[in-house]
């Protein structure tokens, strides 16, 4: 009866949500913004632009904790379309990354090299599994 | 002397690329499939879609190895636009995803519902950082 129970109670954490302890208490999932960058860049200086949005990428993952996720893209038909997947803690943090070195090098060194640039704001549809995405590019966070 | 060793080792290590022990020796970056789907759903429908695709991107998540992420938003302006980002260890992963139950289920469940359906096959900028995007969220994978 006892394994039947146990079996049971396997079956539904299995199915259960996130379990709480996967989830960083410091993040606030309702606080959270998130937004799509979609750029068109010039393609005469599309290394260069690669170049500078990797290195601002890179100092914002490293050097700011409230930046969650920086994540950018190009369009494999159209490498000149870019799509940047940005994650911050909250809008202070989206603030202060405004106001770093490293976003202010990036946007003025890449200025002429943008035809276009649009910015939606966009919602999580399920925060309770966001702690999920892409952890299975990490060992250490598998279970 | 020691202690400047010490602080220099620490500051290069911080500004080094990410540690090899932090990437997954079974993700080959090279295989790995990057696409968005950009969907617009009938405003009726709207909640029975997310319920539905919510389910889904769970299930795939908990289940399928191959899939590292799947990844859905929505227009906080328009909240019928929908954008998923899909992350797959490779091709084969992702065929194998197509002949799962609950993207099946997904499929001929929502079919009515979706109104439009643009897929981009994408790649990452940056590949070598990937495994630190979204890490802030889980509390284990914190240095």
């Amino acid at each position: 009866m006892k394994k039947l129970q146990l079996i049971i109670a396997a079956l539904l954490l299995s199915f259960s949500c996130v379990p709480e302890e996967k989830i960083n208490p410091e993040v606030d999932f309702e606080k959270m913004m998130i937004r799509i960058a979609e750029l068109e860049i010039a393609e005469e200086h599309l290394d260069s632009y690669l170049f500078e949005l990797k290195k601002e990428a890179k100092a914002s993952m490293d050097i700011e904790n409230g930046v969650i996720s920086i994540f950018p893209m190009y369009e494999e038909e159209h490498p000149t379309q870019i799509t940047i997947v940005e994650i911050y803690a909250d809008k202070k943090a989206y603030e202060a990354h405004l106001k770093t070195p490293h976003f202010k090098t990036y946007k003025t060194t890449t200025m002429e090299m943008v035809k276009s640039l649009k910015l939606i704001d966009m919602n999580a549809v399920d925060p309770e599994t966001m702690p999920l995405i892409f952890e299975k590019l990490n060992p250490d966070s598998v279970e």
